[in-house]
């Protein structure tokens, strides 16, 4: 007697998520230590130690009511004003707490501005591969996910697709840079193309048509690399920010929305995400994880030991003969499978207590994502099994 | 360019809320002291001192991988184990974790319940006086509230006119107990009546009808009155709690919802709204305060206090001559406004530096709802104010 849009979903749970429960199961059954668990984005760096001992501050030096207690519903404002500040100072932006919607995470805050931008049969674009979640939240307000087809050589965005599928339906744009699955970071200049596209087709059709970046790996680039904010770029843009990965609170769900004032319709935007934060359920961002993330503002996650695992696990799968792009940001390798169904490979892999997700769980097929946000020890112990993995498979 | 469905919600945004940003200006204006809001349920005794005890505990004890990490998407299972013997223990239930999903507050969970349920064009039953939110929450899934009129002699709900308002089309029944505005506890023998209509209704048309109780308000119970717990009567009951006003943590967002094996269709429904929770965007409730919940799960907040509030507010507005009926829960009075407009006299209340919330936000014109969770000194400050008022409208 469940809804019919939720029956399809309980007989195809995520693929990620159920990799994450049998991850847990073999972590019993073997020993956590046996398991290799590479499915899912949940850190194993801490929190910067100045998270919890902000908590504690924040406990012992404000009122109950206060960091418990309802706030409005965009959040706290000297929270945001401590947020606008942090981005302004290092984007050479000029946000205020009016720009800023505190949000249940990411997923939170993709949920409002979708479910405050978007009527029934809107288009919302995604770029192959992405995370699948998106066509839940799109579905969530009966919009429909345009899909453009993975560029496989380089994963950049296919530019040249992207431009024939936007139609007078098109609502909004989704991009996820550094991206989840693939590692990749979108440059400057694909960015401006992108905009240039946007640009020329809301001239064209007289809509508007708005980019959503959501942004949890923003903090994740390595050897240097800049990822482009993209306010600067398009006008229409909204970002969608997380904790989850930078201070690796993912259980906490604690992100934000940033939608600039100079949106044409930014007014009406920042109302309705205020209000869809609170009729959805969300009411407010969690209250006391609001209070701790500003007074750590300038924290970051240990990104050399990503790094480590990076350049480790990346190292040795080429070496075993895998194919795999070389990640520049995020937490995530995207290798080929070795056989065209790639869900054998997974299958195959499990047998070796090895759990990695199949690119069809992010619209691309043929690959694999692995997770390396995981123990250094970890990916030491895996890598006999995925030695032997690569034999078994001819490469 | 916002979504159609969200333009009547900025246009027409909620009263409560509204209310609230208005209590922080006049506040800043003529001095916190000054002002006597009474408009949002946000409460005014501080959390147990065990609960921040318990954060800390937790923050010192527990790796913060797992503190701040992903859980399952129903929550940890050490924390709902918890929950579960808490409840079993108080109303001889026999709930395992297995029938607790731990949600992003009773507004997360009803916004994960209805998901789970609604198709569109599926009928809710609400009784006025409601939370108006739930209009909103229904709507989310294009479902249809129907409303069930107000008995304004004991706003107990009208269970002649529910009955024949149950369709073929009716899904969900939202009953909230204690109850918001009124503060009426509805006893074990009407909720006897109201379970034997659904089970009828159900036989008749063949038929699963889901009786959803939203129970923030639980806790809050004066005189030792007996607030029935609901899956002890039908079947098909999904409980929605929350610790938002019986620990004194609204901004946390944090709650559960129950689902009992006694339910027919109770594996989908809970596989269901597992996923709801991922997919609508909650992910899961926050992690830490998940946990410190479980720490303090027989703790309570300070009854006492609230009823001290209700004892000198009631008294009082009766003594001048207002009517209303004596709360047995929750934190509220639902007073009857002296003239048919009650939006006239909330107004003239302002000028008095009285803040309250119209009836019509609550489906019950003619009422005012006052909210007496505040400090007990601003209840004493306020009522030469609230006698003026009572003078002024000839009582």
């Amino acid at each position: 007697m469940i809804a019919n849009k939720m029956v399809g979903l309980v007989n195809n749970n995520s693929a990620i998520r159920m990799m994450f429960e049998e991850g847990k199961r073999l972590a019993a059954e073997f020993g956590a230590e046996n398991v290799y668990d590479f499915s899912l984005g949940n850190p194993n760096v801490p929190a910067p130690a100045g998270l919890n001992t902000a908590i504690k501050e924040i406990l012992d030096e404000e009122a109950s009511t206060f960091v418990h207690g309802y706030m409005s519903n965009a959040g706290y404002e000297d929270v945001r004003e401590t947020i606008a500040a942090s981005l302004n100072k290092r984007f050479e932006t000029s946000f205020t707490k009016d720009n800023i919607i505190m949000t249940v995470g990411a997923a939170g805050g993709l949920n409002v501005i979708l479910k405050t931008l978007i009527n029934p049969g809107d288009e919302v674009v995604a770029f192959a591969p992405y995370f699948l979640e998106y066509r839940s939240y799109i579905n969530n307000y009966d919009g429909v996910l345009v899909e453009i087809s993975p560029d496989t050589e380089t994963f950049m965005p296919n530019l040249a697709e992207f431009e024939e599928k936007i139609t007078p339906m098109t609502k909004a744009v989704i991009i996820n840079n550094p991206n989840n699955p693939t590692g990749v970071v979108y440059s400057e200049e694909i960015i401006k193309k992108l905009a240039k596209i946007m640009d020329d087709k809301q001239k064209e059709f007289g809509t508007e048509i708005y980019l959503i970046s959501d942004e949890p790996y923003r903090e994740l680039a390595y050897d240097g690399v800049e990822v482009p904010y993209l306010t600067k770029y398009y006008d229409n843009t909204v970002v969608g920010y997380s904790f989850s990965k930078s201070l690796s609170l993912p259980g906490e769900r604690i992100g934000y929305l940033v939608i600039p004032t100079e949106m044409p319709d930014y007014k009406n935007v920042f109302a309705a995400a205020s209000i869809a934060n609170r009729i959805l359920g969300f009411v407010n961002a969690p209250s006391l994880i609001q209070r701790a993330v500003a007074k750590v503002i300038d924290e970051q996650t240990d990104i050399a030991y990503y790094n480590r695992n990076r350049e480790l696990l990346y190292g040795s799968l080429k070496e075993y003969g895998f194919e795999c792009i070389k990640p520049e940001g995020a937490f995530y390798l995207f290798v080929k499978s070795p056989v065209a169904d790639e869900k054998e490979f997974c299958n195959k892999a499990k047998s070796y207590n090895i759990l990695m997700v199949p690119g069809s769980s992010f619209a691309c097929p043929g690959y694999v994502r692995i997770a390396y946000c995981v123990a250094y020890e970890t990916i030491e112990r895996s890598l006999p099994s995925f030695k032997k993995l690569a034999e078994e498979f001819g490469l």
